[in-house]
């Protein structure tokens, strides 16, 4: 049960996406006073006007409790400040929003992001962190397609924080009755079980994409989960979140819905369809295209065993034949299960 | 890579379903004769006749190559026997196998089905090992929709058996282009997986029935892995098994996959169908409907904790609502993930 709250929360969602404006709604319903921070001021203007934002969550209606604003002070003061930009972009808007000095030290920051960053091989709550050392950093993630949890359909999520307080206030204040979260202190597993599960939903699509059905994608879903767990423990998170919410519930959510966006772009490769083609025709980002490429550095930097990544990223970017990469992922050589 | 056989197989597959049907077609594109035994004479005639087993695998032709035969001996003296009849018919048909004289004790016995046994909670080798005590029993399971092992789509599966010189050459039988076979001791822990996930393939169904959408099953499907491992390991098997091809990998597939039965008896029963009225209007069984009670009653033995379990047993036989079962499960307090 959510204990009484003493006061309104002040809650900031940056980024106008789709899953900033779901959160936006899914908050607005509870006592918090929540604040969506879009950059660009004409469109916060048109979902202000609107009240809904047509781009990337049509048919939904945005309360008019949620107050839609440009300036970063007016959401900066919040008690919590939740991060829904695309992974790529993360670093830049929070130096924006750092150099604004509207960020208060209090202020609890929530990633919601799922990538790594390319270059640094940054997770987002690493980004964050280094551009907030005084604030508190926790991670959102789990199985929440932004259309359904903006429409109040049951799901859970996975809050990841390493103090038990902070991780236990944004609970109760996430926690409604359509948004189970749960509390996990194993951030880096949260992370990287979503940033890795946009990887392998694309190789799932890819597969659909070829025609390969029900059967071979299951066995390429297993050994995604299999060189998750791998890719997952060597960089840090702990085993059982990858057998969580956060690691193969949201695994299979993106590899099986037809919400999934990364699973979208990868059935489009896998009929044939260009990646710049694809990309060029979508409004939202499909996180796994610039993921595979950071994973796929550091899963080679470490020496790690990662068939699926290597053939997504050769895919993606190298001008491997979806066909021939797939068909190398299954004809493996006979051999015990285990190997 | 096959090794080269000295000799033509043969091989006797008990059960004219689509899983038996399937088998059939896909050895005998390999260097095997293969013989279908299907019980009811006047069935077989017309599959003999039709080259096509319209009731349980509607489109796909029957080689030529593929005896269909009534009579136990002319499938009994094969080298290999797969039994591939639903779980609740098993026993009565390997009895009237082995009363009949015909199965030689060299044959190699290969359980197919998937489930496990009212009354006794025998897993399906067990069965057959009571009944053909002197006969090698070896198991074969994982995400392989017999509609699309039959039309020659790429799967996988895994081949169980504590014999590895048995384990190999069915491997080698088996194995084809389309069929990829890995090998694995653990029977105990393939045939838990094989036949809990049809179980919790009918909660995914009832969520879907329920309009419940994708988060909500992904957390299901999640919950569901973690129950499968507890009841597995308290039942014999291993933890790996539950997270390979046989467990996960067929747990995703018949969970999200439209060929699956029990996802259908699901559904429906989720829409508010009698269970009476789905299972009289269909041809095949839905192995989750005996096993959902065989499996309540061994957990309930050893008391164990096994939410889904109990709540898909409730709807079925016990008139619990399936929208009240569902919300128990997704509704459950808010704790750390571990717990």
């Amino acid at each position: 049960m959510p204990m009484k709250q003493p006061a309104l929360n002040s809650v900031g969602i940056v980024g106008g996406g789709g899953w900033g404006t779901a959160l936006a709604i899914l908050l607005s319903s509870g006592r918090s006073q929540v604040r969506l921070w879009v950059r660009d001021s004409s469109k916060a203007e048109r979902i202000r006007q609107d009240r809904i934002n047509a781009n990337y969550l049509p048919g939904v209606a945005v309360p008019a409790t949620v107050q839609i604003v440009s300036e970063f002070v007016a959401a900066g003061s919040s008690d919590f400040l939740f991060w829904a930009v695309p992974s790529a972009a993360l670093r830049d808007v929070a130096e924006h929003w750092q150099r604004s000095g509207a960020v208060r030290p209090e202020t609890i920051l929530v990633s919601c992001s799922k990538g790594i960053e390319i270059g640094s091989g940054c997770r987002m709550s690493e980004v964050l962190g280094a551009i907030f050392p005084n604030n508190p950093v926790a991670v959102l993630s789990g199985p929440n397609h932004a259309e359904e949890v903006a429409r109040g359909v049951p799901a859970a999520s996975v809050l990841g924080s390493d103090d038990k307080a902070v991780g236990e206030r944004i609970q109760q204040l996430v926690s409604g009755r359509t948004l189970r979260v749960y509390t996990n202190p194993d951030i880096a597993g949260i992370e990287l079980g979503g940033a890795l599960k946009n990887v392998f939903a694309l190789a799932a699509g890819i597969s659909d994409g070829l025609g390969l059905g029900d059967n071979s994608k299951a066995a390429l879903v297993t050994r995604s989960l299999a060189e998750m767990v791998r890719i997952g423990l060597a960089l840090g998170g702990r085993r059982e979140t990858f057998y969580g919410l956060s690691g193969v519930g949201d695994l299979v959510a993106t590899c099986f819905s037809r919400h999934s966006r990364n699973r979208h772009v990868g059935a489009r490769v896998g009929a044939g369809e260009a990646l710049e083609q694809i990309l060029a025709s979508m409004q939202m980002v499909a996180e796994g295209v610039p993921t595979s490429r950071s994973i796929q550095a550091l899963a080679a930097q470490r020496g790690l065993i990662t068939p699926i990544v290597d053939e997504v990223f050769a895919i993606l970017y190298q001008g491997q034949s979806a066909a021939d990469g797939m068909r190398r992922l299954l004809n493996r050589e006979l051999r015990p299960e285990e190997d």
